[in-house]
C-alpha cells in the first residue's frame, strides 16, 4: 500500500536498536549457574573457575555484536532512505542476529565439538554476508547521501564489510587444526578495522 | 486528561518497535536445549536433528512477525495522528503480537497436536484481523495523510490487510486434512505481498 | 553537573517505553507450560484448561500495564521539560511497573492465596499513587504546558489518576468478602476512563 | 567507512536505553521463586521471608542502574558528538552494566560469601570508571557543547563521577571488617549526589 521508496530510516532504526540491546543482554543469561550447583551449595570459587569458558563467549560474543552495532551505524549514517528489498536484507541480518545468543550458547554448552564451533562461526559468516549485501545494494540503487559516493567511502565500505565473512570462514577452515582455539582468530577483524581506522585517519 | 485528537505517534512507534524486537528475540530461546540433554552429554549433531521442527518454527514466526512489523511501519507512515480508539486497536494488536512466542511454543512442544497448531493460526488470525481495523478504522476517521487518500492507498491497504486473515482461515480449515504440515500455508502471505508489489510497481 | 531543569523528555520516554515493552512481553513467560508437564506428554487440552487462570492474569496485566502506559503517553503529552525530582518520581513509577510480571506470577502460582492477591493490588496501588504525585508534581512546579493550565488539565488529570489508587484500595478491602475474585473489580478502571472520556466529549 | 567525527548520538542513547530497560526488567527474575518451592505448595507468607534478602538486592541494583542511567543522560545532554573511541568507552560501559544483573544474582545465591560481594562492588567500580573515562575523554576531546565549558560542569562531572568509583572502593576494603553488610555502603552514592545537587543550588 505504500511506496516505501522514500519510506524514512528511524523505525528500522528503533527495532535495530531494540534487537541488538536484547541479544547483548540475553547473552549473560548463559553466565547463570546451574539451579543444581547453586542449590547444592557448590563453592562459588570452584564453579566460577568452572564457567570462565562462559565469560570469555560472553565477552567475544558482546563484542562481535558491538562491532556490528557499529556498522549498523555507519551504514545508515550514509543511507538516505529505504526500499522494500533493503528492508527485508536488513531483517534477514536482525534474524542472524537474534541468532547469536543461541549459538553462543552451543559453544558454551558443547565446549569440546567441532560442530558447535562451525555453527558459531557460520553465524557470524552470514551476519558478515548480509552487511556486505546491505551496503553494496545501498550503493548500487544509489540510497546513499552524496557525501558518501564523493568521499570514496562506498568502496571503503565494501573492504570494511569483507572482515567479517573473511575471518569468519579463515575461522571454520581453522577448526581442524586448532579444534577448540579457532574462535580467538575471531579478534584479526578489531584488529583489522582498528587498523584500516588508523591509515585512513593518517592520509587525511 | 488530554485531547489524544492530536497525540503524535511516536511514542506508540517506541512501544511497537520495543515489544517486536522483544518478541523477535524471546523466539530464540524455542531453540535451547533442554538442559537434562546437554547435562547427559547428548550429541550435538543428534540433537540438532531432533530440534529441527522448533528451528522452523522459529524461522516461521520470526518472517511472520517481520511481515506484521513492516506491515505497521507502512501503517503509521500514513498515519498522521493517534485517537484514544486507534491506540486501543493498537494495544490489542500489540497483546496478540506478544502472544505468537507462546503460541510457537506450542507447537513446539505440541507437535503433533492439532489443537497447538490451531491456537497458532488462530494468534495469526486475529493479529491480521487487528491490522485491518487499524487500517479500516483511520482510514474511516480520515487520520491518514493526503497522499494516501489521493494515490489509493486505502483501498490497496484493504486488500493487502485481508491477506493476512484470509489465509490464516485457509491454515485452519487445512488441520484436518494435512495434519502437522498446515502451516506451510503461511508462505502464501509473502508469496501474495510479494506479487501484489511487483503487479503495482509495473503499472505506474 | 548538568542543571536537569531544561532536559528534555525523549530520554525518559525511551527508558520507559523499552520498560513498557520488556514488562509486557515477560508477562507471556507466565503461559508457558512447565517443562515436567510436556515431558510427561500431557494432553494439551487438559493442561490449556488447567492453565486458564494464568490467560485470564495474562490478560489483566496487560490491560492494566497498557492503561499506564497510555497515562504515561497522556502526562508526557503536557510535560514539556523535567527536573531531577521528577525523573526521580518516574523512575520509583518505573520500579513499582517492574514489579508487576513478578506480582502477576505470585497471582497465578499461589491461586489461593489472600496474600498473593494483596501483594498484586498493593503493587498496583503503588503505581497509581506515583502516577498521582508525578502528575501533581509537574502541576505545582509549572512543567506543563500552557494548554494544559488554559483547558482545565490540570484538575481532570488529578481526577483521572486518582482512579487506580482508589480502586485498588477497594480491591484490597474486597479481598476477605470475594476471596480469589477480587481482582476482577480492576475492571472499574477501564469502565470509569471510558465513562469519564464520553462524559468531556459531549460536554465540548 | 564513515568518519564518525559527526556521526550523531541519538543511536547510542537508543541502544543504551534500550540495555538500561532490559537489564532493569531483567532483575525482576531475581524475585522469582523456584520451581521446586512452588510445588511443594509451600507457605507463601514463610517463602517471602526468605526472599527479603533478594528484594533487597533488587532494590539496590535498581536504584544502582537508574543512578548510572541518570549520569548517562545528563553525560549526553552536554556531548555535541561522537568519535569512535567515545563510542568504544561507551560500550565498554554497556558490557559492564549488563553484568549487573549476573553479579546482582551472585549477592543473591552465594549470600555468605565475601568473593560474591566482591564482585559485585568490583562490577560497580568498573561501571563508575568507565563513566570518569567517558567524561574526561569527551571534556579532552572538546565533544562537549559551549554551555558545559562555561558553566564549569566540566570540573563538577569529573568530581561527581569520581563517586561512584571511591564507594565502590569503600565497599570492597570493608567486606572484611562487615561481610554480609558492606553493600549498604552504597547509599553513600545517592547521598552525596544530593547534598551537591543542593549545595549548587544554593549557590546559585
Amino acid at each position: 500500500m505504500a511506496e516505501q521508496q522514500g519510506l524514512s530510516t528511524h523505525r528500522i532504526e528503533g527495532l535495530t536498536d531494540g534487537i541488538f540491546a536484547f541479544a547483548m543482554t540475553l547473552l549473560v543469561l548463559e553466565l547463570q549457574f546451574p539451579d543444581a550447583s547453586v542449590a547444592s551449595g557448590g563453592q562459588l570459587t570452584f564453579l566460577i573457575f568452572g564457567q570462565m569458558h562462559r565469560l570469555y563467549n560472553f565477552l567475544l560474543s558482546f563484542f562481535l555484536l558491538a562491532i556490528f552495532w557499529v556498522a549498523h551505524n555507519q551504514h545508515y549514517h550514509h543511507i538516505r532512505k529505504t526500499t522494500p528489498l533493503l528492508l527485508w536484507i536488513n531483517i534477514l541480518l536482525l534474524c542472524s542476529v537474534v541468532l547469536i545468543p543461541f549459538s553462543t550458547s552451543l559453544i558454551g554448552d558443547f565446549e569440546s565439538q567441532p560442530l558447535a564451533e562451525l555453527i558459531f562461526a557460520g553465524n557470524i559468516f552470514v551476519v558478515g554476508i548480509l552487511f556486505l549485501a546491505n551496503w553494496a545494494y545501498a550503493a548500487r540503487n544509489k540510497l546513499l547521501t552524496d557525501v558518501a559516493f564523493e568521499k570514496g567511502h562506498v568502496f571503503e565500505g565494501i573492504i570494511q564489510n569483507l572482515v567479517t565473512p573473511v575471518v569468519a570462514l579463515l575461522v571454520m577452515a581453522s577448526i581442524p587444526f586448532i579444534p577448540g582455539w579457532s574462535s580467538y582468530l575471531f579478534f584479526l577483524i578489531p584488529i583489522f578495522l582498528t587498523w584500516r581506522g588508523i591509515v585512513r585517519k593518517r592520509r587525511k
